[in-house]
C-alpha cells in the first residue's frame, strides 16, 4: 500500500466521530449526509426511539446513572450498582443521543427530509424530537457533573474511602476506559450542538487537563487496560484544538508493549501491552480493546504524521482482514477473553464477534479509509455493518445479540424481555447485560451512520456506501454540491445518484464498487440529453490510485445521472483453504448481505425432521433468488436419509427473529 | 445397555481407589497386580520420586501447605495464598503419597518384583523409600490436622474473622470439594495402611460427619459448585462402612438440578445444577466437575441398587463419548468455562481437554466397567491414559500440560522451570500454575494406576490394560491365581500371560480387544505341549455378554501360555461427519496412540520452509510404520508449492519434548 500524503483540509469540521485536521479524504458529517430511506433508515428511526428509551429505562432501572447522583451525595460507595465500567455506558448513551439530536436537527433544517420524519404526527417532528432528546440529555449531563470531583476526576468505582484509590487497578479499573467514552460523547455534544450550553464540554476537559497531569510526561508511566482513552483525547484535542491532549493520546498509544501492566491469565496482548504497537503483525488480545487501540493510534499517526505508524496500522489492518476476521465481518473467535485467536482461528460454533468489536473495526477500518483511501476498508465496513452491527438488535431495537455465531447447535430459550442475562453468548437476543457495552454502543454508531456514507477531497465526492441520501457539500474549490441518491440496494443492485447542482467546474463523482461486484457498471445519463455512457469495472479507479472506484468527471449539471449497477445474484463462497473450522463449507452471499441456514425454514420441506447436522449443501445447484422475498434458496441433502429440499436461507443479520432455531452460515458441501 | 444383575463381592476389599460393596467385576488392588516394566512402569518410577519431589516442593514453596500451620497458629486470613481450593491440592499429594507408599511396599513384600524397584542402590530399595515417604505423610498429615476445627471443620479460607463465614460461597468456594479430596486421601490411606496411627482417617471421619451433620436431610439445602465431596463421601463409606456417608453422598447427588446454586454467566450447567443427573442426556457443564459427579453417582447407584440411574449415566457416557469427547479421550472444549461443548463442538485448535477432565472421565469409565462390565469402558480408559493423562507430564515429571490442544499454530516461549504459569493454555509443558489441580492428579493416577488393570469375578479373570505385569488373586471359589504378563505394548501387538499356579476348577481368562484392533487372536499354548489353539475376535466374547474380550476357559495349569495378538499397523481415522473442525482431516493411530505432526519433524525435508497451514495429507499412501522407531509416516503436501515429503508423527502424548512447535493431530486431506 501506497500512502498518499494528505493535503490540509480546508472548511470547517464536520459534524461527524472522526474529524482529522488533515487527512486523504473529508469526511461529510451529519450536516452534509442524510440517510432518507431504505432499511439504515428504518434503523434509525427504530434507533432513535424505541431503541433510546430502552437504553435509558435499563440504565436508570439498573442505576448505573443514580450511581453519579449516590456519588454527588457522598454515599458511596454504599449502594453503587453496576460493573466497574458502568459509566461508561451512561456516556456511550449520551453519545448516543447527541448524534441522534444533530441527525433530527440537520433533517429539520432541512425541511424534515428524512425518511421517517414526514409524518404529521408530532411526536414525529425531527425538530420537536430533538428538543424532548435534548432536555433528557441535560439532566443525565447535570447528573454527572454533579459527581466530578473539583480536581476534574470522574468515576463513581474508584477514589473515596470504602473504594479503590484512584489508578490502583489500571489493569481491570475502566477508569481511563470510562473517561475516553466521556470524551467521545464530549467530542459529539460539541460537534453538533456547538453553542450548547449544559457545560459537559467543559467537564470533559477538566477530566483530560487531569489525565494529562497525572499520565503525561514524567509522571504516571502506566496505561488503561481498555483502550479508549486514546481515541477519546485525540478526537477532544481535535475538537478543542487542544494539542496537550493529542500528545496524550500519542503517549499512551507509544506506551502500550511496555509491559507496565500486569501479566495475567490470558497474557499481556490481552491488553495489547505485550509488543510495541508499531511491531505488531495484527490486531491481537481482546477484539474491542485492539480496535479501539489502533484507531486511537490512527489518529494520533495522522495528526502526528508518523507514517511509519500509519503503514504498521495499515499492515496490522491487512493481515486481521485476511486471517482473522470472519465472512460476517466479525472480529474475536475467543470467549474466554474475547479475544482474537490466531491466524487461521476463525471457529463458525464458537465465534465470539462480539457486536463492540464490530463497531470498533468500522471505527478502525473508517480512520484508515480517511487517511489513505482505499476501498478495502469501505468493504469492511459494509460487511461488518451489514452482518455484525445490524445483527446485534432485533427490529423491535429492544433486543440484543453481544456476541455473534456463526452456527446456532441448539434452540435455546427465549430471552425474558424483563430480566438481565448474565451472560454474554444466547441464542436469542436478550434486552440487557450484566455487561452492557453493546446496546448503547450500537444506538451510537446507528445515530451516526450517515457519516460513513460519503467523503470528499480535492477531486470530488466519494460514495463509500449506498442508501437512499441526500448529499449537501461544498467541494474544496467552493463549489456547493447537492446530490440525491435513490436505491433499492442491498435487494436491488441498482444505484442512482442524481445530481442537483450545476457545477462550474469538473469534478469528479467516485462511486465504490464492492470487491464481491464483479462485472459492476456505471452509467452516465447527461441531464442534457447527451449520449449515456456505459464503464465496465475493469479497469476500476481509486480516487487515491488504488482498485475499487467507478469515476466519472466532468462539469456536473443538475439533473445530471449517474448510476452504478451492482450485480445481486446469490453467490457461494468458499473459505480459505488455511481455515480449518469451516473446511468442506460453503456460505451464501447476496451483495454485501451473508445468509444462513436457519432450522424454522426447514419446516415443510422434506427435511424438516432431519438432524440438523446431516445436512449438506449441493454445490452443483447454484444458489437462486427466491421469487418472493429475494432470500437465496440452495438445494440440501439430508447425508443420512438422502432426503433433498430446496431451502431458502435467511439474511444472517435477521435470524433468530422467529423463535428459538439452530441456525449455521457455513454449510457442509455434499460429498466431502 | 443390559446392566447384569451383581453378585455379592468376596473376600477383602482391595487395595484399590475404587471398591464397591457390590460389583459386576471386583477390583484388582496393588496388593494383587504390579506393573513390572513397559512405559507405564518407566512413568509410575518418574512418578515415586521426581514428581513427588517436586509437587511437595512447589506445595511449600506457594505457601499451600503453610496454609494449614497459619490456620493452626489462628492467625488467618494473614499470610495465607493460593486460590480457594489450594488445600484440595495437599489432599491429593497426600493420596499420591498413600497410594505410592502402597505400591512400593506391595513391591517390597513380593521381593521388590518392580521394574525399577530392582536396583541395589539404597534409595531404590523399595521398602526404603516407602518409609521415608510415611514419613513425609506423616509429616504433612500433622500440620493438616493442627488446623482441623473442634468440630471437624477444616478449611484455610474459610470460617475465620475476616474470612467468608463457612458455607457462605458454595458456588464458588470449594470447601465441600476440598473436603471431597480429603476423604479421598484418607481412603487411599486406610486402604494402603491400614494399621497406621496418623489419625488420618479419623480425621476424615470428623469432617465427614460434619457435612453430613450441615448437608443432611433437614439441614442445609444446597450443593457445592464444584462436585467432588459425593465420590468422597462414598468411598470413605465404602472403606469405614458407614451408611451415614453414603447416604449424604446420595442427598448430594440428587440436588444437583434444583437450582439451589446462583445462576452465572455460563448457566447453572456448569455446576451441573441446571438438570436432575438422572434427567440428562450427556454429561455438560465444567468437565471435571461433571465427571467427578457422575462418578460419585455411579457409586451411589451401585451402592443403593439405583439401576435407573445407573442407567441414565451409561447412556450419558455412551453419547458424551460418541459426540463430546476428542479422538485423544480428551473433553471439555471450551477454554471459557472449562466445560463440554454442545454435540460435536470440537474444535481442535480450542481443545481445552484439561488432564483433570481426563482423569475425573477415567474415574467415571472406571466405575461403569466395575458396575457393569463392557469393553468399551477400558476402551476410553486405555485411549485416554495414553493421549490425555500421559501427556500432561514430560518426561521428567516435574512440567505438566494443563489443558491439551490437538493443535498448536504457534510455537510458544519455552517455559521458566521455576515461575509459576498464570494461564491453563501454554504451547509447552509448565513446573506449577495458579491453578495448579492437574499435577497431583497425575500423580495419584500414576500411583494408584495397577489398579486399573484386572478385575476379577465369579467366572475367573479379566485383562483390561496391558503392561509387563503380575497379578496373583484369590477366585471366588477360593482358588489362588498368580499370572505373569510380557508385552512390548503399545510399541508391539503381542500380549503374553503366563499362569504361575495349577487350577483345581476351570476358569475364564479375558483379555479385551480394543475397539481398533480387528483381526485380533488368542492363542492359548498348553504347557503339558498340548494342541495351540488360535481363536478369532469374531466373534468376541464378552465377560458379561458383549462384545470386546477374547476368552479363554480351562483348568489352567502352570506354564499355560494365553497370547493375545493385536494388529498394530498404524492406520488412519476418519472423524466423525457430523464434526464441523475437523472434516476433510485424517487423523493417525497406531494401537492406542494418537499421533501428531509436529513442525520439528520437518526439519530436512522438502517442507522444512512451508507454511504449516498449507500442509495436506496425501489419504492415498497409507501410513507406515519407520523402520526405526515405530513412528508412522505420511506423505504430505504443501497445497501451495506442491513441495512433497515422507515426514514421521509423533506420539501425541510425547510432542512438545523437543522445543518449541507446531503441531497438529487432525492433518486437511489433500483435495479437499
Amino acid at each position: 500500500m501506497s500512502l498518499t500524503t494528505p493535503g490540509p483540509v480546508t472548511g470547517r469540521a464536520p459534524v461527524a466521530p472522526v474529524a482529522p485536521s488533515t487527512s486523504a479524504l473529508r469526511p461529510l458529517g451529519l450536516d452534509e449526509v442524510a440517510i432518507t430511506g431504505g432499511p439504515w433508515a428504518a434503523r434509525q428511526q427504530v434507533n432513535g426511539t424505541a431503541t433510546l428509551d430502552h437504553i435509558e429505562g435499563w440504565l436508570e432501572r439498573e442505576g448505573w446513572i443514580a450511581n453519579f447522583d449516590l456519588a454527588a451525595a457522598g454515599t458511596l460507595p454504599e449502594g453503587r450498582r453496576g460493573r466497574e465500567f458502568s459509566d461508561s455506558e451512561v456516556y456511550k448513551y449520551l453519545e448516543a443521543v447527541a448524534w441522534e439530536i444533530g441527525r433530527l436537527e440537520a433533517s429539520a433544517g432541512a425541511g424534515g427530509r428524512g425518511a421517517g420524519e414526514r409524518s404529521e404526527d408530532a411526536s414525529r417532528d425531527p425538530a420537536a424530537r430533538a428538543a424532548a432528546l435534548d432536555a433528557r440529555f441535560r439532566a443525565i449531563v447535570d447528573r454527572v457533573a454533579a459527581a466530578q470531583e473539583p480536581d476534574g476526576y470522574l468515576n463513581t468505582r474508584f477514589g473515596r474511602p470504602g473504594q479503590g484509590a484512584r489508578w490502583t487497578d489500571l489493569e481491570w479499573g475502566h477508569e481511563l476506559y470510562c473517561l475516553g467514552h466521556l470524551f467521545q460523547s464530549a467530542v459529539a455534544r460539541a460537534r453538533t450542538k456547538p453553542d450548547a450550553d449544559d457545560g459537559y464540554v467543559e467537564l470533559a476537559r477538566r477530566a483530560a487537563d487531569l489525565v494529562c497531569e497525572v499520565f503525561g510526561e514524567g509522571g504516571d508511566e502506566r496505561i488503561c487496560g481498555h483502550a479508549e482513552v486514546e481515541v477519546g483525547l485525540a478526537e477532544l484535542g481535535r475538537t478543542l484544538g487542544e494539542p496537550r491532549y493529542l500528545e496524550q493520546a500519542r503517549i499512551f498509544v507509544e506506551r502500550h508493549g511496555r509491559g507496565s501492566l500486569a501479566d495475567i491469565e490470558w497474557g499481556r496482548s490481552y491488553y495489547q501491552d505485550d509488543v510495541a504497537l508499531r511491531d505488531a503483525e495484527a490486531l491481537r488480545g481482546h477484539s474491542v480493546r485492539a480496535n479501539y487501540l489502533a484507531s486511537g493510534a490512527a489518529d494520533v499517526a495522522v495528526e502526528s504524521g508518523d507514517d511509519d505508524l500509519l503503514h504498521a496500522l495499515a499492515g496490522q489492518w491487512d493481515r486481521t482482514v485476511e486471517r482473522r476476521t470472519y465472512v460476517t465481518g466479525g472480529q474475536g473467535s475467543h470467549h474466554q477473553d474475547e479475544a482474537f485467536g490466531e491466524d487461521w482461528e476463525l471457529p463458525a460454533d464458537r465465534a465470539y464477534s462480539e457486536t463492540c468489536a464490530g463497531i470498533a473495526s468500522v471505527m478502525f477500518s473508517w480512520r484508515l479509509l480517511l487517511a489513505s483511501g482505499g476501498a478495502r476498508y469501505a468493504d469492511l465496513i459494509e460487511r461488518t455493518l451489514y452482518n455484525v452491527v445490524e445483527t446485534s438488535p432485533d427490529a423491535s431495537g429492544t433486543a440484543f445479540y453481544y456476541a455473534n455465531t456463526l452456527h446456532q447447535r441448539t434452540p435455546g430459550e427465549p430471552a425474558d424481555p424483563d430480566v438481565v442475562s448474565p451472560r454474554a453468548h444466547s441464542s436469542l437476543r436478550a434486552p440487557w447485560f450484566d455487561v452492557s457495552c453493546c446496546p448503547p454502543n450500537t444506538a451510537r454508531t446507528f445515530a451516526s451512520l450517515a457519516a460513513y456514507l460519503a467523503t470528499a477531497d480535492a477531486s470530488g465526492i466519494q460514495l463509500h456506501q449506498y442508501a437512499p441520501s441526500t448529499i449537501r457539500t461544498r467541494l474544496d474549490d467552493g463549489q456547493e454540491v447537492a446530490l440525491d441518491v435513490s436505491t433499492a440496494y442491498p435487494a436491488d443492485g441498482t444505484v442512482r445518484v442524481r445530481v442537483l447542482t450545476d457545477a462550474a467546474a469538473p469534478w469528479r463523482l467516485s462511486l465504490r464498487v464492492p470487491a464481491w461486484a464483479e462485472g459492476a457498471s456505471l452509467v452516465v445519463r447527461p441531464a442534457d440529453g447527451g449520449i449515456e455512457q456505459r464503464f465496465q469495472d475493469d479497469p476500476r479507479s481509486d480516487p487515491h490510485g488504488g482498485a475499487g472506484y467507478l469515476a466519472f468527471e466532468r462539469a456536473f449539471a443538475a439533473g445530471d445521472e449517474v448510476s452504478l449497477e451492482l450485480p445481486m445474484a446469490p453467490r457461494f463462497t468458499a473459505p480459505d483453504a488455511r481455515i480449518d473450522a469451516v473446511r468442506g463449507c460453503l456460505a451464501v452471499e447476496r451483495g454485501p448481505e451473508v445468509f444462513a441456514l436457519e432450522s424454522v425454514d426447514l419446516a415443510g420441506t422434506a427435511l424438516e425432521v432431519s438432524d440438523f447436522a446431516d445436512l449438506r449443501v449441493d454445490p452443483a445447484v447454484a444458489p437462486a433468488a427466491s421469487d418472493g422475498d429475494r432470500r437465496p434458496v440452495v438445494a440440501l441433502v439430508d447425508q443420512r436419509t438422502g432426503a433433498r429440499a430446496e431451502v431458502p436461507l435467511v439474511a444472517y443479520h435477521a435470524w433468530a427473529e422467529r423463535g428459538p432455531s439452530t441456525m449455521r452460515v457455513w454449510v457442509p458441501v455434499l460429498g466431502v
